[in-house]
């Protein structure tokens, strides 16, 4: 029931999913359930054993305070997903709702896994040849070089077993590539990293982000949500703007329908829907954030990435890593 | 001599505002004489009275260590040129050099202003309608929010008597819009910034960046140096991608052909190299940082904003500001 245009897009997003995905046994509907079905209706849809609805009563609202949101809508479409998690009868959530909340109620609930402090957003985005995890992208700020270490730990294994890259390069982000460059922060997180068994390549500038070779690049939250945001925007406003003046005079449009294909396959490796949502790592259990303003494809992706998630269950090689980096 | 194409762009650029800004009385060109009459000479340009060279025989590489090349590269161009400013027999300097060692002689030699502890690198980018201010661009890292606020005052005066905007709209780089979001600095500049006199208008978030009100936008150097070169990194990329797909058959270069002036009108207002090069604000003296891969256009617009910083004496208004703001 969260994010911008629920219950309309989860429902159809998870219409889709059924249809494409095989691997997921059953799919459960977490809000109001008259919505739900009037929203199903419209797909041809209806509930069966394997497309449940789970009714609930309240809504968290995207500005509640994440903890109030948690203690005082106990029967809210967020909080019973999580508990659906807690108690074993999901797999996952996929969520587009207030991400407070959703971090809020994912830790108090599900607990964070075993040598983890903070639970931090992991979001895969597009770069020059092929893709990179930037991490945390803003569950927590003012974290500690320890937290980033475990971002570290966390998106290495992200990296190796979801997204099925081999010995993942781990980076800082920073102002400067070289050693002693970055704030206190960053440049403790560096010496701490230079001692763990991760491919650690050092600093990375926002001028490497996406010609760059790092596969993991972590940063605090604060910083990775400003990053995350800016990258967005000014996506948004470069192919606004590029559509605008595209369109302004015959000629152009002539030109435009001509390269119309050339768009389409920009848009396939730029588009932030085709990655699906956010992965919140060092939870007890699998969490996808999908955007608050997220399409039916984005939606439609987190779902994968959810899928993706449960085959490949990362948690496990994250309490181990990190029980050997802890114990270096 | 600093900057990756010196000395040719910046005797290039030099040539060109000479011709352009009648306003300069007196242009220095601070380096190895013989290399840049040579320069000089491919633009059929000789040293005149309005058009000096001062020779200097030591450069200050980009890997230098600033304080290292302060202190034992005392006739580097670089230094050089920031003791002309000093001695008052220029204006102010323009350089393309390593940045760190441009903030240490500025700050060692000039001294910053009454009132300012810290130096800040500000930028003007395009947005949506007009332009911004965001700063400290990467002067200095883990600033404090006294060093913010003080931002804040010099983006301000900045803001109104060089860009020439009444009343600048002032707001701090976070990762959430609501007063309380924000790390442990934005959210303690937040509360000093309410009860300065400054049009203050709250925390901006990345995605408020390009769309957004704020005409000044404070934030750590870590946070702004990150911020502005994944705005360049991500405008590059895109472009680049664009152009390979408009390219890629004969259909779309047809196309390419009929939407040029499209691009060409875009590359207008988000070309870097339009804005020249950032101020450096809270030293006694203008000293302006263009890009280490500035461009000819990008070093001749740098001479422009040194124009007008000279036109429009900021500092005296930065100093009487502070003084205001420090003492409520």
């Amino acid at each position: 029931m969260g994010g911008d245009f629920a219950p309309a897009y989860p429902v159809h997003a998870a219409v889709e999913a059924l249809k494409n995905f095989p691997a997921i046994s059953r799919l459960v509907l977490v809000g109001d359930e008259e919505k739900i079905r009037h929203e199903l209706s419209k797909h041809g849809a209806v509930p069966t054993e394997r497309l449940h609805i789970f009714h609930t009563t309240q809504v968290v609202a995207m500005d509640d305070s994440p903890v109030e949101a948690v203690r005082k809508k106990k029967d809210s479409s967020m909080c019973r997903a999580v508990d659906l998690v807690k108690e074993g009868a999901a797999d996952a959530i996929v969520s587009a709702g207030n991400t407070g909340a959703l971090l809020a109620a994912s830790t108090i609930k599900l607990r964070t896994l075993p040598g983890v402090d903070r639970a931090a957003l992991a979001v895969v985005m597009p770069k020059r040849e092929g893709i990179f995890v930037l991490m945390d992208a803003g569950a927590s700020v003012d974290a500690k070089p320890e937290n980033l270490v475990d971002y570290a730990i966390m998106g290495e294994a992200y990296c190796r077993h979801i997204l099925r890259k081999p010995d993942p390069k781990i980076g800082v982000l920073s102002n400067g590539s070289e050693e002693g460059k970055g704030n206190k922060l960053s440049c403790e997180t560096y010496d701490l990293l230079k001692e763990t068994p991760v491919n650690f390549i050092g600093n990375v500038e926002g001028h490497a982000l996406f010609d760059g070779q790092a596969d993991v690049i972590v940063c605090d939250g604060f910083v990775g949500n400003i990053t995350l945001k800016t990258i967005e925007s000014l996506s948004k406003l470069t192919f606004k703007v590029i559509k605008e003046e595209l369109t302004a005079n015959f000629v152009r449009l002539a030109g435009a329908m001509l390269v119309k294909s050339a768009f389409r396959s920009i848009a396939k490796k730029f588009n932030a829907d085709d990655y699906g949502g956010a992965l919140l790592l060092g939870v007890n259990g699998i969490v996808i954030k999908a955007h608050g303003s997220s399409s039916v494809l984005a939606l439609y992706n987190s779902l994968r990435v959810a899928v993706e998630a449960v085959d490949n269950q990362v948690n496990p090689h994250i309490v181990e890593n990190l029980a050997k980096v802890h114990n270096l």
